[in-house]
């Protein structure tokens, strides 16, 4: 039979484990292209953000994480649009045609049409973004200490997060934590542990993919640490002085932006349906309508579980999506199934695990639910096990390990954003 | 007796030791401003350039490595000038009146006249520069794998280093390294370790602060990592297609700076002598002709030791300058000493080591020469020993640990510049 040629766009959690399903596949030859040379462990972004991590704890090169695979090339660069018909990708390194087409490429922050508020609120899904936003909330605090109008520094020492989903809460505590733990001894001037924190959710509860007591303990969680946890409010603006919630307008020098998601547009190229939030509807075996050889897996696609409700935009997901398909077109190029005889999708849900700060998580799998630190620990293990490579995990459970013991955080540090002599910084 | 102001500007390693010694002097109050918000271990920043450290391994937040003194406060801003007349410096956030100020601000790159040049070949001083750094020669491997074209392909595979001093030869070295162990395996269309490093001095040795023999072994060491030693040449052209050494032109698209140095401008508003890099002109005990209160140390200073030959600008001296300096005014405070009863500084030269890769290092200390493994030992233990703060020399030396064994560089992330959504990446 003549080799196959399949191409993954996307090197995060769906392509990469779609990837290793077709190394060394025999007749298959698969090129993997992403515009970012590195696979992002995304679920701690946020420590990155808050100068717990380092971005190279929590990322690797594509390339050396698929180099054992003789079958597989990486490609650095950026895909334009897709010809499902022709089967060939447009990329800014000319035409590559293929017999197979995952596209895992994910999604993005979505303002709700408001595009100019991501000036004054970042979002938080790669490095660049994660590295300002700790700019940002660092800065902040300096500029506090530098200024002696007190109402300037109370709007320095306001910081605001939208919206109430793991990424928030992750970050607002955080926040707190640093203000009252590490933060606190190095200033003179101001107290950073009088920082305020506040988490805008529109909705009527935070977390509210896990169940509603855990929701409540991870509310009175963020409470503890000081946090204002407002539901049911919704941001209305959002300019460099603040931040409107309803009627309300709350002074805050720096906004972070959790809220909304869109599919990356490469998705509408495609032709097939699309969802409100610009999500490929997939078919139960992940290929898109009249066109078994393309398939879309991970965030970008809008797939269902067997009851009929639309599957999260989770690392779990993504993962096993792009296992099932790289075991699927790896059976079909061998000849042992067929398009029309492929089993669909499963979504085994192994339950989920959010973190609040210290000893403060909640974890939620099948009927059982937890809380605390046994919730904590739990949520500190899976990540560690989760991370790509020995070297990440053991650096990553080492700096963790340390964080714990002296409140410290390693990576406090403003970095410029020009590199020239010249350069403002 | 009254509270005497201590200004410290710049958190080198000038700055921040004498700030160390004057913690917790009595009637001082100290402070240190900087532009940056860390200190930085800047021997090791080559190795952030080269994918082998994170930059917050070698940087640390000046606030916390000085928040156990309680009459120290950091304040982060841009001094814009000095008025030596009326003890005051003009910075960004006000007027700052001092009774003794200690500037260590330090040096930054000279091309010479040819500003144009830097866009060209970055220099290594600060940590965007370490990153801008690391990004395009990574980035000049993908370009390379990318392209079909194979005058392209080897001019992305070139890399000219400018400058045979300890960066130069250190990021030579790194790069031939990298090529050759780490990045072979990734690619698969060129061969990484085809790569061609030239490295270019316009003296007649490299590293020509230490003795012939060691300089020799260090081109020689080079070589035989495959780099080319180009002696006696200079560089008299830099733009995006290479660089013009002598009379001919080496087509590379990756050049970085490592020859000249000129140090901070404020240095000129002291109304000192200078020199011809710009450095103020200092008595022997470190202070400015007609003002005993005020101190220049560190790199920006033009310090003679005993013999009248000029105090290189390395860490060792700035860091002794500082402890000089921060216990000659603790003294004067205390009434111990007078301004006329000050001893001179003298510089205790306990040697120099410089790297040039894996076993391979040249080391001086009186008349003691050494070189090899024993020298890259000897280099390994000095840089882990002065690295401030306990976690970071326990993570830069597992991270050295583990690169030995692997030979993987982990931090070999490609890092947008821009970190908007909507940004060019």
């Amino acid at each position: 039979m003549a080799e196959k040629k399949i191409v993954i766009v996307g090197g995060g959690f769906a392509g990469i484990n779609a990837a290793k399903k077709l190394g060394r596949a025999q007749d298959c030859s698969v090129t993997i292209i992403d515009r970012r040379n590195h696979h992002l462990f995304q679920p701690l972004l946020y420590q990155v953000a808050m100068a717990g991590l380092d971005p190279s704890d929590i990322a690797s090169p594509i390339r050396s994480m698929l180099n054992r695979y003789d079958n597989i090339s990486t490609l650095l660069g950026t895909v334009e649009s897709v010809d499902v018909d022709c089967q060939v990708l447009q990329t800014e390194v000319g035409v590559i045609p293929y017999d197979y087409l995952i596209v895992a490429c994910g999604a993005t922050h979505d303002y709700f049409g408001r595009d100019e508020w991501e000036d004054f609120a970042p979002g938080l899904k790669t490095i660049p973004q994660a590295t300002e936003i700790r700019r940002r909330v660092l800065m902040a605090f300096e500029s506090a200490e530098r200024t002696n109008d007190l109402d300037e520094q109370k709007r320095f020492m306001t910081f605001v997060l939208v919206g109430g989903g793991p990424t928030g809460v992750e970050l607002a505590g955080a926040i707190a934590e640093m203000a009252r733990n590490t933060l606190k001894r190095d200033f003179k001037t101001i107290d950073a542990s009088h920082a305020k924190v506040i988490l805008v959710q529109s909705g009527d509860r935070i977390l509210k993919q896990f169940p509603d007591p855990l929701s409540k303990y991870s509310k009175e969680a963020l409470e503890s640490l000081g946090v204002e946890v407002r539901l049911g409010d919704r941001v209305t603006d959002i300019n460099g002085e603040g931040v409107r919630v309803g009627e309300q307008f709350v002074h805050a020098r720096t906004v972070i932006w959790a809220a909304g998601v869109k599919a990356n547009p490469i998705g509408k190229t495609l032709g097939a349906e699309t969802d409100r939030a610009g999500r490929v509807v997939v078919q139960p075996d992940l290929s898109i309508d009249g066109h078994p050889e393309v398939f879309v897996i991970g965030d970008l696609a809008a797939a269902k579980d067997k009851a009929g409700n639309p599957l999260p935009g989770l690392a779990p997901v993504a993962i096993q999506q792009g296992h099932y398909v790289g075991k699927l077109i790896r059976a079909e190029v061998a000849g042992k199934i067929t398009p029309t005889s492929r089993r669909p999708f499963h979504y085994l849900d192994k339950g989920q695990v959010a973190t609040i700060g210290r000893r403060r998580a909640v974890m939620q799998s099948g009927r059982m639910r937890l809380k605390g630190t046994i919730a904590w620990l739990g949520w500190l293990l899976i990540h560690i096990l989760y991370l790509n490579g020995f070297r990440n995990r053991f650096f990553v459970f080492l700096s963790w390990a340390w964080s714990y013991v002296t409140f410290a955080r390693g990576a406090r540090l403003i970095v410029a954003k020009a590199w020239k002599n010249s350069g403002t910084e």
